[in-house]
């Protein structure tokens, strides 16, 4: 089953300690969508200047990502500017020109409005609603936001968090929202706003999954080379929902599967700039690092002595 | 079969944002015995002073800790005082009074000799090197240490490191020892200097064990009240030794399950000040909690599409 994505394409300049990437492909569709692409195919809903290199058209062409509801409009692409530490877990934005992403109202194409799968990348909650309407009925929709919109729109969005399967934030994110310094109790005040189930993204420590019952516990793939963390966050969602679509399991196992092809994507984008490490990466990869996740995760329960 | 433990017993005062504990019972060696009490028998070799107050003697003799080991002296019982903010993570030390302590040169009782599970808590690594001398053949050594040994004495401490079974630090000691910031790179240092294996505690986020050929994460449990994370990690190291005492099992299994006894009982430890939690926990409790770790992480293998 295919998967809807609405969201931001980009140009990003980024900084690490390992080097720079100037004008490099970016934006939370762009990663979502070439993410998802490895397990189904994905409709990309977003907004593109005239400045917008053909290479990167033909690049998520090539991934099959369907762009009808690409718009192009006059004037340059949204652009993002920002530098890392050798704490890779927090960028510093440098510079956001957001250009014709300011205008950006999605308009869902008339195909696409049957969806049973829809990515709400990180945008305007209004904008997140406004794509609500345009849709039927999808069968899951996980969600996205940022700081910025918490502070600035918390209402809207919270209108947005009861619409959604799965909310996916990271813990600074969490703790804002819910103003919980706990993460369990935090996560606990979010599900009492109506999100079906809370995903929250610790970084290099894995992620959380909160249902109504339970908990899971993933950890992030160690890694020995992390050379740009920019996107990991988007290209995990992509792999997560680009997995559900695949499959149709959205039981708790399949969700939790899911979430480990996720973490198997975000961990092979950070190992290179942009979505560089996407361009080359083979299937057969994708499924030896997940068995290696099961491998550094498995244990078996033993009988009470 | 039973362990030794060799490390500090003290008096605590801390102060967390949920509350005061004045002059309650602390130490390395005193978390590492009582939790590990829950598994096998346990024999502790320490020094106090003159004020130590009887009932924590009873305490730890009400848990079967074999006491022949912990010295009286004149004077008073090593002290520490600390704080911890919000960031349950770290704590700053407002006070440190050595007092005794500071004359500890460890006598290996001779009917401890023969121990087949030794563990090296938190002492100057040329006392720790001391006591390898006074003990026959151990099966399995565990070492912690802390920052101020890894800046002062590090060629001693790497002496130490060569001749243990399981290095046991936390990520920012990791870093330090081996003056990598990567993880993955750090481990792979600290294992170049004659680990066996290396065990890195991450807090809040749980721990990853790096063997020669491969990495095992496991999740801290996320819990809705922490209240007092000392000793936390003198907890899972005792919770993780007495369980490989108790089975005597130390494949790769029997390591990784009893990584998450240790888990388990630092969990529990934070629950209260001091080892209150300690004191009134069944075995019940670990059994039920270790399999809702086992819930909490487990993941299916998927076969490939």
């Amino acid at each position: 089953m295919s998967i809807l994505v609405v969201g931001s394409v980009a140009i990003d300049s980024v900084e690490t300690p390992f080097g720079v990437g100037e004008n490099v492909l970016g934006g939370s569709a762009t990663y979502f969508s070439t993410s998802a692409s490895f397990f189904t195919d994905v409709n990309l809903v977003g907004i593109i200047g005239d400045d917008f290199p053909q290479e990167h058209i033909d690049f998520l062409k090539s991934r099959n990502i369907d762009l009808r509801g690409l718009v192009k409009a006059d004037g340059k692409t949204f652009h993002w500017k920002g530098k890392y530490g050798y704490d890779l877990n927090e960028a510093q934005t440098l510079d956001t020109q957001l250009n014709v992403f300011q205008t950006f109202r999605p308009q869902i194409p008339v195909e696409y409005a049957d969806t049973e799968y829809l990515i709400l990348a990180n945008i305007d909650p209004e904008l997140q609603l406004e794509v609500l309407t345009q849709v039927k009925n999808p069968r899951v929709i996980a969600c996205d936001t940022m700081n910025f919109w918490i502070s600035s729109k918390p209402e809207v969005l919270k209108q947005v968090i009861a619409k959604v399967d799965f909310f996916i934030i990271n813990e600074g994110e969490a703790r804002q929202l819910s103003g919980e310094v706990n993460l369990v109790k935090a996560a606990k005040a979010i599900l009492a706003m109506g999100a079906k189930n809370l995903i929250i993204k610790r970084g290099e420590y894995g992620v959380l999954l909160f249902t109504k019952d339970s908990i899971f516990a993933a950890p992030a793939y160690p890694l020995e080379k992390v050379f740009d963390p920019t996107g990991a966050g988007d290209t995990f969602a992509g792999g997560f929902m680009g997995y559900l679509a695949n499959t149709g399991n959205i039981s708790d196992e399949g969700i939790r599967q899911a979430i480990i092809f996720g973490s198997v994507m975000a961990s092979f984008n950070v190992e290179d700039f942009s979505l560089d490490r996407l361009r080359t990466l083979q299937y057969s990869e994708i499924d030896a690092r997940y068995r290696s996740f099961k491998r550094m995760t498995h244990f078996e329960t033993v009988e009470p002595t």
